[in-house]
């Protein structure tokens, strides 16, 4: 008998189920109906919802039979855990599939860390879809590995796993319609694409929308969500660490219902998911604010799951995937049991990494003078930090001068900060001053940096960021806070440099000692790394640095340290 | 500058719109809202909604402006046109796109005649989409020229303008896992499957949506509609002119929203167009009946576009394609405007019609002897009429015999009915009567006989009989009365038998004749040619007949003519 045939049995009732979760009451996404009803399922499908009998019985009874909640966005690097402890962490808070866009990994090991990554996932118990990542580089002031071309991006599309092309960034380049990123939307696969469009609004908006860009997760008010809904666009609401926008957004699921709007997490950092819940602490903060259960959990399952296409999830209902949790609730939304293609969460053993992924920090070897900033005094340009923000503003200081080197100074708040390309081995080197940090002493250095991920450090001393840097690109990445030529707080990432291998529990201790090791040496924003990662991505205002120096984002451009330079 | 670029800069208003449809009230079919704004369109698709200049203005105000309607399931061959005048029919009544099952000119020339339907419609204004005929022949009792096999439906599912697998009305067959019918749902281009589940329920219709079939076109009652809702299936409404079920369904979309429903007209006559409109026919009456004019607009717009994953249709939006009706209010929902890919209607050019297409009605040559039914008088099996209805009941009755033979008899009520092979001559002819027509005298034929359209007769006078199948076959099929050796009233269709080359005008009198010449004749149901359309159908109940005999539809098996010779 064939699986199809075997399935149809079990729903006739001529053979048993695989399992029957019994006595729940089931939710229907169609009717948004709560039904008492038993669920069969067998071959990981489920194959008809009445009365049932199985080999295996699970009781539901008193409780709530809801469809797994499928993330419509996320960057898998931004939770820094390998795929399977990912999973760990995500599968029992009821998040059975996500849609990941792996665009930092490709920024660090071109397609071939996407393949892999792929590869990596497909064996997972939870089920992970790609999109192929749009803009490597983010902009042509970053140094990624090498870019993702055309065919690079063809290549990707026709794997089974990859649904379309991920965010398009360079939503500015769509709008103007620059034949670079019209060229991507015509590719063999980009039918389905996902948009990113910040701030934009009226005709420029209607141009992204016309081009078939039909989601966006980066509203942040209902203005701009209710001109996206009509003109056609998925709102993607989403709740990331740096970016929590489901307060200002739901009230549009409550003015026009939960059709077209779908739940994602974007960037969320370990402890965050740890702390908040992931999709299911979107579910139960979107019925706090005001949601019915039943439209919120539309929102969190058949929604992200018809944006993109994915027509066997995001249901409980005949001819679906069995991916269902069971509530006790529909406050806290915490599943107390999870079932994956219709099984219990298994142990999910550690995936080997290939020491290609692992050894990806590539630096030409660095000393102080490397990091000496020859000036005469005249004033320069600091990036100016906003606590906690990913926007910068740019100011203007006299640096102070010792033997004719522009230095880090703690009256003026003034530390010294580069980016050292680590991909290719370059040498290259970006160098200029933030300001506003509160650092007193010693270096901080990350390798997650966005997008290009080369890496960062922001130092009080020469000596310190070179040891910084020289530790990370020793231990093949991560986080590290150095003080008098010793690692006093360290977070490993050997993973392509943006991953640990380590578990959950150790990562957000590692993450926690090195906020507070920067903390002691003076910073005084709650999320040093975070700040940090942002300060390289050239696409966010309003001054930033990359390997090839400082970039000013508002006039897109590469500017020198020295405000004296550009009237000359 | 690509299209794209250039429909881009039209968005940005930096262009001008080859057309803006200015100042009427916009319908977006995501919020539900009416938007004052203008719609600018170029190169056939929306380019943005706002305030736009362009070179042509239409003038909009105190008007709506509503996306095209969209059929989700039809048949062409039931409105009896070729496409041509079918796309004069429909399009100005505001159905700018159809989903068409061509299984009627499936059975008669096999796919070679689906090719030539596809082609026929390539450049026609109206937008022709098909699905492959899933069901040919409906059942083993019927002769189509020859069964479209899986090669057949994958080559077709191939094309650009099939989008899957027409109605899988073999629902028994898919219920109880047959291989033949597993098989088709397995074939590449197969995931998208309308269905066609007549009065399923529970289990069974669990099984059905279980194998993946997500709509269904058949049902009756709300009862039915509220499960296949549940079941995750989509409603299709459909109001055809033997099964009009608007009426008793709409309340589900009152219950429940629109999501998930749309309407279709599956089959409707020349006439019924032409009296009751199309699918705005449909949104008139839903809102008649208590639907607010939105929900009906969405059923008839962006819902049937979804469910066929048409992603460019039905909306009123930038990058969807401009298929818009002015409407000038929201009771009649007659357009006094439509424009199809920005364009007002044009004139619409007769398109060819090959010999070979014109050519399908061969038969070996017929003389009263073959009509002659040798009898002893032994009770029979008569077909009973159900006035206007397409199911029939099985009746015992005694045959009236002169000189050996059973013979067609006024007082009985019995006339005689006979299926002739009309694809291969093959000569091959089924037998039998039927009772309750009020037929007098003469004989009425017809080629259009579902599903394998051989060529039906039902007559009081066996050399009448031959008189109209020879006549049938010399003029390549349509309808004909005739009395006394002649021709009293026709119907001429001599496109596969099915199609006239007629204009509606001419279609509809041709057609009010050939009722009225039957009505002369003595038969007093109202519609007696659709009423002979399906007593060929062996998958409808009770007793059927085809060129191989009477079938018995709920034992699903053939049966001789006499009584006696079942009980031998």
């Amino acid at each position: 008998m064939t699986d199809l045939a075997r399935r149809l049995a079990v729903s006739r009732g001529d053979e048993p189920a695989d399992t029957v979760v019994r006595g729940g009451s089931v939710f229907c996404v169609f009717t948004h109906e709560w039904l008492d009803a038993d669920v069969a399922i067998v071959d990981g499908v489920i194959a008809g919802i009445g009365e049932y009998d199985g080999d295996e019985i699970v009781d539901a009874s008193g409780r709530f039979v809801v469809p797994g909640f499928v993330d419509a966005h996320m960057h898998i690097e931004s939770v820094k855990l390998v795929v399977d402890e990912l999973a760990r962490l995500i599968l029992p808070l009821g998040t059975t599939t996500i849609v990941a866009d792996p665009h930092e990994i490709a920024n660090v090991l071109g397609s071939d860390g996407v393949h892999w990554l792929l590869d990596a996932c497909d064996h997972l118990q939870l089920g992970v879809y790609f999109m192929a990542p749009s803009c490597v580089p983010a902009s042509p002031f970053e140094s990624p590995r090498r870019p993702l071309d055309f065919g690079d991006l063809e290549a990707l599309m026709r794997r089974k796993r990859v649904l379309g092309l991920a965010e398009m960034m360079n939503f500015p380049g769509v709008v103007h319609g620059l034949p670079s990123e019209l060229g991507k939307l015509a590719l063999e696969g980009a039918e389905h694409v996902d948009g990113h469009a910040p701030g934009l609004l009226g005709k420029g908006l209607q141009a992204y929308a016309a081009a078939g860009i039909r989601s966006d997760h980066e509203c942040l008010t209902v203005e701009e969500g209710r001109e996206r809904l009509r003109a056609g666009m998925w709102l993607l609401i989403r709740e990331a660490s740096m970016a929590r926008n489901l307060e200002a957004l739901i009230p549009l699921a409550l003015e026009y219902g939960p059709h077209r709007i779908a739940f994602c997490t974007d960037d969320k950092d370990p402890d965050d998911v740890f702390e908040n819940g992931h999709i299911n602490g979107m579910v139960r903060d979107a019925v706090r604010l005001g949601a019915t259960p039943e439209d919120a959990l539309v929102m969190a399952s058949i929604n992200p799951a018809q944006w993109h296409r994915l027509w066997h999830l995001g249901a409980v209902a005949p001819g679906y995937q069995a991916d269902l949790l069971l509530l006790p609730d529909l406050v806290g939304f915490m599943p107390d049991l999870v079932l994956k293609r219709g099984e219990p969460l298994a142990d999910i053993p550690a995936a080997p990494v290939p020491e290609w992924v692992r050894q990806t920090v590539r630096i030409k070897p660095v000393t102080a003078a490397d990091f000496a900033i020859p000036s005469d005094g005249s004033p320069i340009r600091a990036i100016g930090l906003i606590e906690d923000q990913v926007v910068t503003t740019c100011h203007e200081r006299e640096p102070v001068v010792v033997e004719g080197h522009a230095v880090a100074d703690t009256d003026a708040d003034l530390a010294k900060i580069a980016v050292v390309e680590r991909h290719l081995g370059t040498g290259r080197i970006g160098h200029g001053f933030v300001s506003g940090s509160g650092l007193r002493s010693g270096a901080l250095a990350s390798t997650v940096a966005h997008d290009a991920h080369n890496l960062v450090v922001v130092g009080m001393s020469d000596e310190d960021m070179v040891f910084a840097v020289e530790h990370l690109a020793e231990i093949g990445g991560g986080i590290a806070v150095v003080e008098a030529g010793r690692v006093v707080a360290e977070c490993p990432l050997p993973v392509a440099g943006l991953l640990s291998d380590a578990s959950l529990a150790e990562v957000i201790a590692q993450s926690a000692a090195t906020n507070a090791a920067a903390h002691d040496l003076g910073w005084t924003g709650a999320t040093p790394f975070l700040t940090m990662a942002f300060l390289a991505l050239s696409v966010i205002p309003s001054l930033k640095i990359t390997d090839r120096g400082l970039v000013d984002v508002d006039r897109f451009e590469l500017v020198p340290l020295s405000l004296a330079a550009t009237e000359a």
